[in-house]
């Protein structure tokens, strides 16, 4: 037969099995905090009906949506039937969140606040870093009717807890609101919505291309703004905070505007307010004018997350406050606030910046086979390490020590267990730290005890 | 806009959160147990190349399997082009770990012992039980070259160690293996394998159609076997132990018979035997010469295992030993071992049949908001509550007590915190434990004691 070469698409990352240790620590993490702060876990299908997904045009050429038709639509020439398929991939967690609160509405508590951290599906062009398969996890909080813009200020202290224990080094999380930047481009003149956007676009340029090609762009023909109007946007979208109450003395800074600045100020200086009665450090978040995120869907708040040390990684968490989740589906008017992270991106570019150890193996202990006739005695050995919690492994097949240590070594277990005929007559064990390359005897009884300390430190010193 | 009705496809399992989260129990509790023995964790794309997955013919209808292509595969018109499509999702996750197998084989270390605990995907006609997606929970181990025997015998000891801990009623693991069977229809006559798959067919509708039937179809035109050895072959098929003892007893009983059987019969003692030697006791396990699973794929060693209160539901953790895992995109001979719980399946059998309590919620605490002026405080306890590890939601947005009290019962959540000015004045706490309607007053410094004890005990008490 021949061979077929085994191959995944690219746009995925399949990754090796220590590294997908790893992998699986950062969700655990961000799993532990989302639950830690009432998060409710769920999990939505990976394929949904076409219909339910694309609801607004347009959106499946800019999603680059994987449709999907199982066998039973090929015709009889074994070709897929012409037409617009029935069935999608979810292209993020959002559109199924929305299905999902729509269609359970009525059996789901408010404020429902879910946490999902699933695989989204987007039929990218190949180029590295970008994923046609990718985690996010989100956290959202769904008021029914209203939702206080106090949850604004919970979202913060959520990704304060998560980024602080995942260990990646410091890291600011930005935050403006919809509104006060609407107010403020209103006062200027700047009355359309979709101007307003274009206008950002330019902004987002400053630093890749410098103040004086926006400022160039901005007075040019294509925008037509005055040089004092250019001037001010430019003044407005640089403005950081240094401190809480750098944050609400620049607020008060921008002097007084519209009816939608003055809310969004307002809504601002509460939400600033309350992330530090949630307790996180001035340190952690800033205001920052620039953000924006996309006009079409965040009306409130607005959040981005960047590592200090890491800027060009860019938003390793982003999200901000909507208006109403499903209006599509249904005519409850749902608003919440939530954020994302991309996993496995960010996985992958800690990775590339050389920010992700080497994980050590779940696999705490390797029971090696000194002797094949003490192999009943391995594996009571290997039960009571296991009834003890400690994730073990048994050499069911022979052959020399010194492979099997090797086999641990490159497997990423740190400890090795000998137990020869005389260990067994003295009721000691060898243990072999393939860290420290150190070894030494403990008594049976005092096994578990032991390696429990061992693997204690080990974990605590990462 | 005209509403788009807000629905999932059938065949999907979508839970509400609560009972997402006894799922994700199940989840866990498999996912520790496999690591506690050494397994490690990978994932696979959920895509793959149509030719990756569908190296055998006829498999795509077999499988049903759902073809993909992104939106780039439209043609103008807005319709997918014809032809078989490239991509795929996976209908297993044995495909998948050929796959990755033959392509990281020199990055892996031997015996490779994974788990991998993804959803799979079918284009199952829509009916009752039958999934179109679905979660698999698998642990092979794949040997280079060649794996000892060995190896099979601590496949039970994963499957008692799981579904102790998922404590779900006794169960038994039904052990045989097709050498054995192959051999022993060999000696009957029986040489053709697609004959003898036909004749376990027909052997399999004994508890179904009776001993009759089967007999009359055995001896009939499409058979046309003996009377004698059709009887032979139900004694065969009928052969259970009752003890390890009786086990080894009843191998023996079978009498000589032609190589492959005298094979089959010393793997299955040598696994018998070890299997005692791994801890697990003889009322899990049992010989059992009607299990077949399919002739194709395994070849030594075959596992099922069903619930000794409920054998309605059938086996709930299947699998076997394998000659060659990556024939089609390696030329190493792999050889393994391996299980796959269909955790879907048999979590919504159990909830079928009433096995599944109703899920405390993952949200320890709620803290309630008695007196707004005091939110800051109420701020401060939770974020030492969640410090402690005790995951805790804070209502933000005030109104009555008594609905606060109402939505945490809803949602499951059992401890809830009152807090008013008294409470503070006097440095206490009220904790109202909505499971046992009781509530009890603690000192500030003893809370998160207090709750932890309480917690611990909630927990074991299941």
């Amino acid at each position: 037969m021949a061979l077929t070469p085994a191959r995944t698409m690219p746009g995925v990352l399949e990754l090796l099995p220590l590294d997908q240790i790893a992998f699986q620590r950062m969700l655990d993490v961000i799993r532990r905090n989302y639950e830690r702060f009432g998060f409710l876990a769920i999990e939505t299908p990976v394929i949904e009906f076409s219909d339910v997904l694309l609801t607004k045009t347009g959106g499946e050429t800019e999603r680059q949506v994987y449709f999907v038709q199982s066998t039973g639509a090929l015709n009889a020439a074994g070709k897929v039937d012409e037409g617009m398929p029935e069935l999608a991939l979810r292209f993020d967690l959002t559109v199924p969140l929305a299905r999902y609160v729509a269609e359970h509405e009525r059996d789901l508590s408010f404020p429902f606040r879910r946490y999902q951290m699933q695989k989204v599906y987007r039929g990218e062009r190949a180029q590295r870093g970008r994923f046609r398969e990718f985690y996010q996890c989100d956290i959202d909080v769904i008021g029914k009717d209203a939702l206080s813009v106090r949850y604004d200020a919970e979202i913060p202290a959520v990704i304060h807890s998560v980024f602080r224990e995942l260990d990646i080094g410091p890291f600011t999380i930005h935050m403006n609101n919809r509104k006060l930047m609407r107010g403020y481009f209103e006062s200027l003149g700047v009355l359309d919505a979709e101007q307003q956007m274009l206008v950002l676009r330019e902004v987002d340029k400053l630093d890749k291309r410098g103040a004086d090609y926006v400022r160039d762009t901005l007075t040019g023909a294509a925008f037509g703004l005055d040089a004092e109007v250019t001037a001010k946007i430019l003044a407005f979208v640089q403005v950081r905070s240094t401190s809480l109450q750098d944050a609400l003395d620049k607020l008060d800074a921008l002097g007084p505007g519209p009816e939608a600045m003055e809310q969004g100020r307002a809504e601002l200086k509460e939400v600033l307010n309350l992330i530090h009665a949630f307790g996180v450090p001035e340190s952690a978040y800033a205001l920052n004018l620039s953000i924006a995120r996309g006009l079409d869907y965040y009306t409130g708040t607005v959040y981005e997350t960047t590592l200090n040390d890491h800027p060009q990684i860019g938003s390793i968490c982003s999200g901000g406050r909507y208006e109403n989740l499903a209006g599509q589906y249904t005519k409850s008017h749902l608003p919440g606030v939530g954020i994302s992270i991309g996993l496995t991106r960010l996985y992958w570019q800690l990775r590339d910046a050389g920010l992700i150890d080497t994980a050590k193996s779940t696999v705490d202990v390797l029971v090696t086979q000194m002797d094949e006739a003490q192999l009943p005695a391995y594996l009571a050995l290997a039960g009571e390490l296991r009834g003890a919690g400690i994730a073990t492994e048994v050499v069911l097949e022979g052959g020399k020590l010194g492979k099997q240590f090797k086999y641990a070594d490159r497997a990423g277990i740190r400890f090795v267990i000998v137990l020869g005929e005389d260990e067994i007559a003295k009721g000691v064990v060898t243990v072999k730290d393939l860290r420290r390359e150190d070894q030494f005897e403990v008594a049976r009884s005092e096994l578990i005890k032991t390696l429990r300390v061992e693997l204690e430190q080990a974990a605590a010193m990462g």
